[in-house]
């Protein structure tokens, strides 16, 4: 049965689908572990290290998912009842299903973001004071914005948007899934872009292509205070370094690669634009293009059946997602496909 | 101290502020009660039915608050993660205070909504399919729409948002804090609303005049659920029968009354507008009024020291509401301080 | 129909079903009313401040039933997750649905207290400090304790508990729902019980006899965080000043009567004992009587045929509750069907 | 600095302490993966099948943790503001921190346990007819019980709960954390037990020796609901093959491995009983020993000192468990430690 199926020139549905590295598996096979649940794993505890500091934070804490890290920042962060101000489309509100609510008992305010950019006005006025409404319990952003195209936020909005947070006196969480997208974009370390939030997310299983996990990242007292929503949450895990040890060679490896990913996304949507699809250039600033056409999913499976995967993220939209395993060869191929 | 207040020509601030008549005091006074918590209180039981045969329902529950009965019925058809699709400004997220994360586990997914009318078909994009995201649990209207200015849903639409509702196999509700408003500007009886709606939240304390209360309406089955849930939040009174007691007052001698007030309501809109003030005339179409001015807390301020009362609702929002204790000669005599 | 209905001689079935007096109902159709939800009742203001006033503390807020007030401490109290120390059979887990983990997320921490008195050293042993459990949030106490029979918590517990909730650096809430019955039997005012809490709740519509109503007391910032939970959970009512006009009118009469319901008590239960009920006599302190019988519903069934009133609480456990609207005479008639 | 730690002679705090086997870590290395959140991870896929095989249900979904297998089953089976029916100690209150509350929204039902088997009859008395009280949404046990020693609960048990669990209409969920140890104690097959429930949790990195991972078991449609609230809590992993492929080794390997676990671990007992401590020789069925001694963190910290690791659980009582990672030599050396 499977020998009919289509070989895979490219699969462009996500940054997540990429499978470990022969370094990876050998890190993997290699690495010491202990019980992480008494905070026992030297590998566990030498990936939040590293993290925390390329990220100009005290210490991390290792979650399964970014899920996990963005939802256990919002239960730190924000009491029941408040509102969480966030850009329309934040992958907090569309990709983690109510978790906000359920767990944390906040709800959204969304506040308008052009190409996944908030106005720093805009935030301030989403901020809530009277006493007949929510108070709002935490502002936070998401860079690169997924949503929005994989956009950065350029530095100067995030120290404007610091300074409402902090004349308000709200805390500020970054869904930083591909904060390091958004660093080799801008051509600054990723502690430029960090150093603004109270918390950050970093996912390592999306451009940085380690199998599974997300570091949250903060003071230390934050950090402990995650530990017990993580545990909550059912994010403890035994003996996680075998997944830490991947991520570890993810985090040493990955942000090298991803200004090649970069490029690739754009020879793809410039390609893409050449033959006509409706491509908003503009928006594709890292990894990511959304592309607007009619009858979107039968249009993906169409091109799955010529070995090119990309999602149907609504009925007339497609994206595209570049990472490492997709080669400039393997590229051109799939663009054959897709303008033919 | 109190001589130096201003006499209070018109308080507009809201259809809540209406004192028991003379008609409702008498009637506390003399209402047969008994222990609601046990279902014995006559006269509760008797506004219960009286709301449900008014409406065209099984059966009715009494609770303290609107934002109880709307909050009670999210209870009643949602589960944990669910989204409730609903208008843009509506008040069941607006001004109940994330009372549906924090209870009922729920977001909102909000809809366009053009003068407080969602169009059907964007209700039906909003309905949620993937598995990826958090599945609708319920669609809710507000009629009249409050913070679109009391404005109407008309009646073709609510049976095409029914339509969308059956087809996806989802429960409609309606925050009818207002609907007697919304059914006297429709000319028609209120069962032609309610009929579309699997419960009703009505108000007796707004346009009605009660002084305290709501009534959900539903199948006798759902009810039984919704009492479980009311006694949650604390809304189990005992001899809740004083309060039945005014608000079968007001069921019997309100409806009558709304008429004037939108009658009211228009003059007053005319002569806002004609004045140069910022009115949005479309909208003004039952017994609710916003106007957009500058450095709106600051004139109501002033206002309120010449004795007419509104609410800044936004810096630059102002609201007036019409109720049956403005009469047409408190009306005129704001009218000359509106317009000064 | 109605007339084939016994004549019901004592309704001991709770001190939840008084009427309200003639005095009540004069009060409520005299009562000043306004908006308090804008916090301009004048009638509920001045029940808060007197409720303060009474209990020692800064500040008041107006609920409709004992529940809301209980659960909001709660919220107030606590953060998701945590626990909260309390008596086994407590009223805030056993009526109150599960509310203190839908609303507020917490769990409890149930401690052995026999007669409804709990060790101190046993809540001290109940707070929780490992990483690996749910931190402690809160202990709350009731008194007097509905069902451990109306128990009184002797006020050098009190005094233990307080310095173990100090010690451990956690707030102490009492569900004091029939507070003024603790300190009837005392012989104190009932602030020398208050003055141990953080927060009180206290009930006007058990043995006080108002018609609905309970009251949160605690500091003017406490008040403040409580009125938001209160709107959430839809406790914000309108002119409820009706209300509190009757609570008043329990406040300055209620208190007094309680020791000759405490009395009509003991008469009741000594005269069980006689008949030879299984009433544990020790347990018998204010105006409450638990007797072991088998089958105790049907047997209360009979008695309600001859026209007295009890509650079956259990397969083998019936309920007594004395109020103010059972005189001596009509208790008598009472014993003379119960002891048959 | 490490050279002056003393040499670990055994590490008997848990049986989550076991590293991954030269077999798992080239499982690791070797596993096909894909992205899980997809569905598209072979290894994952092939995990669940023989978990739902083993257990003889139709489906199976892999989580980081037995917490969330837990947790996702209480939020299956239950709506907010039921009650969960479990033994007193169960591992879904005392260490899964208030998740049962703050996610679902439910509040715990105590049976009393004798060694950790909960009598039918009181289980059955513990389910909630009250329209006034929380309604019972499940009926949860543990077997193995880990707080009460290990202890195994009785096939016939079993059969008399589900038959109260079918009476009642109610879901029956196992925390089979150490169901395999309860099977090799049984000498039955582990689908002997399971059998008789809705959903199972199965934890593959306790006894079994994997790395990370449990496996929630129950009907596809089950199933299909589980997705999403794994999601919601972040259980949503990426290339969770490499975790799989050493839980499948665990699965292939482990169970064979109990018994012998068990005879040590009553080896090791009947020494510390001979040796004169306090232990019930009647709850060590499995792998687990409870003692109960003075100043438990003291006598650990001393322990520990010597080489052998060991958990205070409470001021006196110290807790040992077997895994496969204690040889008969090394647990002589421990014996001569511990009895020294």
């Amino acid at each position: 049965m499977t020998a009919t199926l289509p070989r895979v020139l490219a699969d462009l549905r996500s940054d997540t689908v990429t499978t470990p590295t022969p370094e990876m598996r050998e890190a993997m096979a290699q690495a010491a572990v202990g019980d992480d649940v008494y905070g026992e794993d030297p590998t566990v505890n030498a990936l939040q290290a590293e993290v925390a500091r390329l990220t100009g934070f005290e210490a991390g804490l290792f979650m399964p998912s970014g899920t996990m890290t963005n939802q256990v920042a919002i239960a730190l962060h924000t009491r029941r009842g408040e509102e969480v101000v966030c850009a329309e489309g934040s992958h907090i509100y569309e990709w983690e299903l109510g978790m906000m609510a359920t767990f944390s008992g906040v709800v959204p305010r969304f506040v308008p973001a052009p190409l996944g950019v908030p106005d720093p006005e805009g935030v301030r006025l989403a901020v809530r004071h009277s006493v007949h409404q929510s108070p709002t319990g935490l502002i936070s952003l998401e860079n690169t914005h997924n949503k929005a195209g994989g956009t950065v936020i350029p530095l100067e909005v995030l120290a404007a948007i610091r300074g409402v947070a902090d004349a308000e006196g709200l805390p500020l969480h970054l869904d930083g899934a591909r904060v390091f997208n958004a660093a080799a974009a801008l051509g600054v370390p990723v502690s430029e872009i960090t150093r603004h939030f109270d918390t950050v997310s970093v996912c390592l299983s999306k451009g940085l292509g380690a199998p599974v996990g997300s570091v949250l990242v903060g003071s230390a007292a934050a950090m402990r205070g995650a530990h017990r929503y993580r545990k909550m949450m059912g994010g403890g895990m035994r003996q996680a370094g075998v997944l830490a040890a991947a991520a570890l060679v993810a985090l040493r490896d990955g942000p090298a690669r991803l200004k090649a990913d970069h490029r690739r996304t754009r020879r793809l949507a410039q390609a893409l634009a050449e033959a006509g699809f409706d491509v908003n250039l503009a928006a594709v600033q890292t990894n990511i293009i959304y592309v607007t056409l009619p009858d979107a999913a039968a249009q993906v499976a169409r091109w799955a059946g010529q070995g090119v995967l990309a999602s149907a993220l609504g009925p007339d939209s497609v994206r595209f997602v570049l990472h490492h395993q997709v080669s400039d060869e393997a590229l051109e191929e799939a663009i054959r496909v897709l303008t033919a």
